[in-house]
């Protein structure tokens, strides 16, 4: 690769720049950084022929994210296969990439003792995400592989909750005290083979080994030998609590730019560190569940396995069967109405369609902006006041076009009339209900991109139908 | 706050430790990060009572990033005055935290000078965020009170793309020959005063200035002055092209885990760095903003003027109106079915609502996985196939329950089947235009997110009614 770098001629285009890390960049990636299928194709193809070494000489220029990836991208019911002949080309790294289903359908088929040596060249966390997932047995039988000092850690963090930052967080990392100079630090970092050469920043901690401060590694190479780590660190740090929720950590590092977090127990005394590169994806994750938990999608990933997506779903789909009985009992009411004027019927589900709509936009808004933390009781009232501002704009625009519309096509300016009310009705209720539902959930400590749009549903499927035919009964239209 | 974490006894509430960076935390934050009403109401009131002191010592021991927050909080109309009042408090790093809709409403009352100088305090990429949402005009005006080095700086970053990876990278650098030493690095580095001391890894060029290897700082520091950059260094890097949309550099940082990465010209020279704190933004941005456009809530900011956020959602729910006619027409065509036998007005909005409810699911589970990447050709065909699957058994469990519901409640046996086959029919479909739907937008390179909904709506809801009144009608269930 550096090899290329180096002769280069000037390259316009961003394929070949960007693809720089892979040796065979142009046949593998497509534009977008993703696996060309032909690529995944050949791969396959080898290994199905049993031609190991043609396999492994493709792939052997990937990154280990790409390895991971063009695992899952095969088959399940090949994947064995390919794996078993790409060897030790699926490493311990490769492993820690993988989307879970994919990992756990993997390492399935290894031994204990396998799993525990990739487990063993890993950073605590990335051996952690291996082993949470593998049954009770499993687990225990991988443990018994490991030697003491690797189980020790592995455990430990284990005895956290499931998604805390005690099972984020990696135990190697450098602390030093206050008194050291940065040419001591230097000295004692060079002189240590066996630390972790992989941090960003050095924590300083008192005797009782609690964090009071941080520093950059950049500060202490652009410094002199002889300042102390005391004038030199940061005294303001973000400390994460051990028993920290994931999406609580992510937050952190978002909103104060972390690269790195000192992790501390309940006593103040430091235990691990977080660094960024492990919480990207968990921002992604979190921010892009909430779009799956609004549709009842569950996990939602395309790796899961059928079942549990059906279970999943079903349920959901289950409660949205109830929740549509309450706007078919709503209609049953007005049954005499609607079989005077059938084109009652025929206009119903656009008032309570619209309705949904204008209630999933702000639905959507809130939820986002729940999950981001950008409302507090400051702004509560003024959120949902806001809402209904541009839910009266939405609905009288709305009920406009569609009254108009109504009253021309069935030459009834009355029904037209009734239509454009339901409509605004409607809308200004589904702006209301897509504010304030997901705000009561957030306040009662409930998910509120769960839960939340299975009510709004409701609210605006049954008053869509309600205003509609309850306003066309009251104005006589039928009579 | 090095003080308390000095003297701290064992603190076992999560509030106190995770705040640490606030001398008032435990007043001004609660459990979740956020500012508390009464703080805000605290600085809201010292600013109306003009007593500025007051404010600035309630808000000095915050963080800009809180500080940012506590402006965001304040209701648009009181902004200036607490901003006035804290004076110097608001300096450049808040307004680079500041929402982008409240900075526009801040600096919109700021004279072009005072912008400027908060632009030269800031790193390139920051003063570019809070210069490029300027009107041209003010935009020429700040420009031309900015230094030359700066000015040239900032134009140069605003000649690339908006959202490209030229707005967002940083010039101050650090880029070393890969004959030096690591010595003569630590050297040249504690030498030159005025460079960057924000950085996190070194690039190593060639004479052209193009990057041939990365290296880590901590690598540096754990290794003897002897060793020579270009064995230390790695050679495999991800480079950004300087044209790059952010949303592929944000995947490409979460991809490889880094931490920053060099971006480089058409001709493959070193023009700047990324570093991930300015990525974890755009990270949860894209993935949060799926969502949003689903619903077709535009920007979906809560802090946008009500007015945009009206133009950008009427848009949607006019287009919906559009959709729901076409449901309409089809429930128009059965109106003699419908008239024999009200209860199929009273029971068609089920089929149609629970159907659309499976196609929301298969569409937000497709449209998260296209975003991350996960669907490439190899597995299109295998994930539609999936979610058919999923559909089928979805379909039978809710089409069996409706069914030996609507027979039971009905008294009728055929009502049963009819609505249960047209149950099936349309979850089914749902499953399929879920999936189909978004693929076929990015196929077609356009945004799955934005266009799916109101198409896979129209098909659910069309399919509804057309199934089950179809269905009936064809099954005689009238006659």
């Amino acid at each position: 690769m550096s090899e290329r770098a180096d002769t280069a001629e000037p390259r316009p285009d961003e394929e070949r720049i960007d693809d720089l890390p892979l040796e065979e960049a142009e046949s593998s990636h497509d534009e977008d950084d993703r696996l060309k299928p032909e690529f995944v194709a050949a791969v396959r193809e080898a290994a199905e022929e049993g031609d190991g070494e043609r396999a492994r000489e493709l792939v052997s220029p990937l990154h280990p994210a790409d390895i991971a990836d063009l695992l899952e991208l095969v088959p399940s019911e090949e994947r064995g296969a390919v794996a078993a002949a790409l060897g030790d080309l699926v490493g311990a790294e490769v492993l820690s990439e993988l989307n879970d289903y994919v990992r756990d359908d993997l390492l399935g088929a290894l031994a204990p003792r396998q799993v525990a040596e990739f487990a063993a060249e890993l950073d605590t966390d990335d051996a952690v995400a291996i082993i949470e997932d593998l049954e009770e047995e499993d687990q225990q039988a991988v443990l018994d592989a490991l030697d003491p000092e690797d189980r020790a850690a592995i455990e430990s963090a284990l005895s956290y909750p499931e998604e805390s930052a005690g099972r984020l967080m990696q135990r190697d990392l450098v602390a030093v005290p206050e008194h050291m100079t940065v040419g001591q630090v230097i000295d004692y970092l060079r002189d240590n083979r066996d630390l972790t050469s992989d941090f960003w920043e050095i924590f300083v901690v008192d005797e009782q080994h609690r964090p009071i401060g941080t520093c950059q590694l950049s500060w202490i190479l652009t410094c002199p030998r002889a300042i102390a780590m005391a004038d030199l660190m940061k005294r303001e740090q973000t400390l994460i609590p051990v028993d920290m929720d994931q999406e609580e950590v992510a937050l952190r590092f978002q909103k104060y730019a972390l690269i790195s977090a000192a992790v501390v127990d309940a006593s103040g005394r430091l235990v691990g560190m977080i660094t960024v590169d492990d919480i990207v994806h968990i921002i992604s994750e979190e921010a892009g569940e909430d779009i799956l938990r609004l549709s009842g999608a569950g996990e939602g990933d395309i790796n899961e396995p059928v079942m549990d997506s059906y279970r999943a779903r079903v349920r959901w789909l289950l409660t949205n069967l109830l929740t549509a009985l309450v706007a078919s009992t709503i209609i049953g009411i007005f049954e005499g109405t609607i079989e005077k004027m059938v084109a009652l019927a025929t206009l119903m589900p656009i008032v309570a369609g619209v309705g949904g709509n204008a209630g999933s936009q702000t639905m959507a808004v809130t939820v986002r902006a729940l999950a981001t933390n950008q409302i507090t009781g400051t702004n509560t009232r003024r959120t949902i006041l806001r809402e209904i501002r541009v839910a009266l704009l939405n609905g009288a625009t709305v009920a406009l076009v569609l009254g108009i519309g109504v009253s021309l096509v069935f030459w009834n300016g009355h029904l037209g009339v009734v239509i454009a009310a339901a409509m605004m009705t409607n809308i200004v209720t589904a702006g209301l209900a897509g504010a304030a539902v997901p705000l009561a959930f957030d306040r009662l400590n409930l998910d509120p991109a769960v839960a939340s749009s299975i009510f709004v549903t409701m609210i605006t499927d049954s008053m869509g139908f309600l205003a509609f035919l309850g306003l066309a009964t009251a104005a006589g239209l039928t009579g």
